[in-house]
């Protein structure tokens, strides 16, 4: 008996580490394939009116891990979508998560200089063409997807839907950016309060990336619903692990400087509950976005592994 | 002879008359009605985020003239469309053109502190506020559209890309802001490029509103695009009336401070071309809007009416 449930441990941590390396590989390809297609879609450098299309690029093409392209993606793919079909939706998400970094970083919002150890748009470029250049992001993401011609016009209404209530008010991201500057004013957040915030600032982004990509792929309501509550989980287990690398990685790992939130006094798991809570709360997550998978109709098994990967990730 | 002619000419004043007065009306009732929708679109302002939505509307119902969502309406009722079916896609258009005035007044761009004799969106709720507002008006737009259940998904998803070509650059409206930016910047434009600023600035919106009302309402594409080529005509005239007002009228007229664009040194029409050729131009642009009418199929009453009150407006 003794032997036997050490084998299947040793099996199936050989099987989960396969997958994270399965699951590191997709999310290479998937940067790829956005990075590629993103290239396409936002106007030259050279074209008019330059400067706002060069803050578009360097901003764009700063070397962000690509994670809401990645689950369109990766929950289109779950359900038999090719990538072809999901591509233009993978790479608007990307516009509008981008657009939410130019105005956030702006001097009268969080006011951050650098982003990933570069200038960001508005140092570089001008606060009014950085704040140009985020409008210009987000109308973009919505023609994308409305010229989508691999897809047929009501996913593309849909997807436009999904996207904008994810990104606006009362329930999405500008709702969370607006919620999380309220708090930062008057210091002193619950769990309760921290916790709706990044539900809606970057948890809205990431699961409506998901569903949409299973909405693409014609998947049925409640399938999408499964989907929709795994990358719930997965967006709040990616936020608790920013924040405890913030704690605990060397700037090495990171490419930035850790320690940030801590002296900008941030409301985060680590600082509310502890750093072992915290792990508890990441691992929580974790096992909350595999259950929402047992539902699924298909094979989970990349999008488990890609839980598994955010829940160990180093950077 | 002579007496005909004279009957005739009295007949024609009398007719335009009654025309204007039409067209007078046409735009009260097009201006209640976009305001009675939005009221219904835009989230109330005891929603949270509270200040995000309290901006929006003070931007939104600060007595605009409603002349996206009346040119909307115009055209789609012109080939026959039910009001009803126009008044999303009508709001939507006057969402992103708040959207662009909000941000186009922050302190680093216009950096206008009154519009219509009220503190922007900035000096009242703080600049990150009006930020987020300006951006959470553009996505509720493309959101109405992408949700109007009375279109079909076809035209729906050909709205949202008419409406974000002219929003966004390289064509549209951001890129016309971000143009007179670097005009005025360099202090120094000639006619050449003011012409093409309003183009995009302000002219593709209006364009884009009257196609759109054409395309809804279902009207072949050589009508869309006479209605297009009336509109961008249109357009211009606003423009250059606009710059004319600025310096003829009297602040009472006006209900702001007339002689402000000649006090910034701002590029205008009467500025580069004084005012008597700026009035003739102003006059070629209402002839030229009306003859791009003469290919209509459809009844062009109620848009010569609209040009002639444009041309012969008095605020």
């Amino acid at each position: 008996m003794r032997a036997s449930s050490e084998t299947a441990a040793r099996e199936g941590a050989a099987e989960d580490s396969a997958g994270v390396a399965g699951a590191r590989e997709f999310l290479l390809r998937a940067r790829s394939l956005s990075e590629a297609r993103l290239d396409r879609l936002v106007p030259a450098e050279a074209e008019e009116p330059v400067a706002v299309h060069a803050a578009m690029r360097w901003s764009l093409f700063a070397g962000g891990k690509r994670l809401r392209p990645a689950l369109v993606l990766a929950a289109g793919e779950t359900f038999g979508a090719e990538a072809e079909r999901l591509i233009d939706t993978a790479c608007a998400f990307e516009l509008v998560h981008t657009y939410s970094l130019v105005h956030d970083d702006l001097p009268a919002m969080d006011d951050d200089d650098l982003r990933r150890g570069r200038p960001t748009a508005h140092v570089r470029f001008g606060e009014a063409t950085a704040i140009l250049a985020g409008d210009a992001l987000q109308t973009l993401a919505f023609q994308i997807i409305a010229e989508d011609e691999r897809l047929d016009a009501a996913t593309r209404v849909r997807v436009v839907s999904e996207l904008a209530r994810a990104a606006g008010t009362p329930g999405g991201m500008v709702a969370g950016q607006a919620q999380d500057l309220a708090a930062e004013a008057r210091a002193g957040v619950t769990p309760g309060e921290l916790e709706l915030i990044h539900r809606r600032k970057t948890g809205a982004l990431i699961r409506a990336a998901a569903r949409c990509g299973a909405v693409i792929a014609g998947a049925p309501a409640a399938q999408v619903e499964a989907v929709s509550a795994y990358a719930a989980q997965l967006g709040l287990l990616f936020q608790i692990t920013d924040d405890l690398l913030d704690v605990t990685a060397t700037a090495a790992d990171l490419g930035k400087t850790p320690g940030k939130d801590e002296r900008a006094r941030k409301a985060t798991y680590p600082a509310l509950h502890g750093v072992e809570a915290a792990r508890g709360r990441a691992q929580a997550a974790h096992d909350e976005a595999c259950r929402a998978l047992d539902a699924l109709g298909a094979d989970s098994g990349l999008l488990r592994s890609l839980a598994r990967l955010t829940l160990e990730r180093r950077a």
